[in-house]
């Protein structure tokens, strides 16, 4: 097989999660994995550094998605306003609710991997706090919106993979972020 | 020796900081940190897990002030005062901010204590979600307030231990929280 591989890194991302919902998480090899994608080893550690990235490839992308919405938002936007279309832009790329179940239910049963998806948060909030700076918000509204817009992700996050929701991540990140407000205003 | 040893907890988190501030925080083993503050290894296990658990002794405390000051704010408090509440009374059981700059030295520069940081810091955010809801704050209020007090905590302390810093921890806290609702207010 030649260096290019069509939506290696997709492939390789369904394999492992069909893999670790079928064996385990710790009993499944990357060797495996890369068979399953119809893939070489070589080629899995060209997309990923370890057993565990395969999981937060997604991350980089909610990241540029996430600045970029922040770079593109009105001159006249409020710094939440900033956030809230990074949200939205961010919710518009979202992998579908069934694979994100998928993958909460290895992630969050798995200390390490709650560990690398906590740092990627972490990673997420920088990187906002770094768009909105560029954007001229000064520190430290710059951090503190970005920790909010971090804040409302998770928590929209979790009530968009509960059991039994059926609304869209849009709508649940937007209500999060008004409950956010009226929370913070003391409502 | 016996086994109740005064302040060994102290002691250790002590002599801790000061072999990694001296030799680095690699070079220093669990047997040189019980030595230096004049107990056994064993001592040492009795109190902390590991090596990097001594520089995090303190997060279990915070946890429980944080929701103790939350449980007994007055009943008419909305859910922000009450993270409020939780807020000031982290800041009077601080440690000294130069005992907190030379413990962020040593975080700051290890992937493998900031990863754990992280943790402790999730920890903190669902005993502070936890303390809402049993004061009758609904989800998802109860995360989102705790989730912007730990912003507000983490952009605060930042401020504390920066540079040629002087205010007070609860000021620069109490300052963070006015921000924060200044930035989702869209000011």
């Amino acid at each position: 097989m030649g260096r290019w591989e069509p939506n290696a890194r997709e492939r390789l991302a369904r394999a492992a999660l069909d893999l670790f919902g079928e064996r385990g998480y710790e009993q499944t090899t990357v060797a495996e994995i890369a068979r399953r994608a119809g893939l070489t080893e070589r080629t899995y550690f060209r997309h990923y550094a370890d057993k565990r990235e395969v999981l937060f490839g997604g991350s980089a992308v909610l990241g540029h998605v996430f600045a970029k919405a922040v770079a593109e938002a009105p001159p006249s936007a409020a710094p939440i306003d900033m956030v809230a279309a990074g949200l939205e832009a961010v919710a518009a790329v979202f992998p579908e609710r069934e694979t994100s179940r998928q993958r909460q239910s290895v992630v969050g049963s798995h200390p390490e991997l709650q560990e690398r998806e906590l740092i990627k948060l972490a990673a997420l909030s920088a990187a906002v706090t770094e768009a909105l700076r560029v954007r001229g918000v000064p520190d430290p509204g710059a951090a503190l919106a970005a920790e909010a817009g971090i804040a409302v992700f998770k928590v929209g996050y979790e009530r968009w993979i509960a059991p039994g929701e059926h609304r869209q991540l849009a709508d649940l990140l937007s209500e999060s972020l008004t409950e956010l407000k009226a929370v913070t205003a003391g409502g």
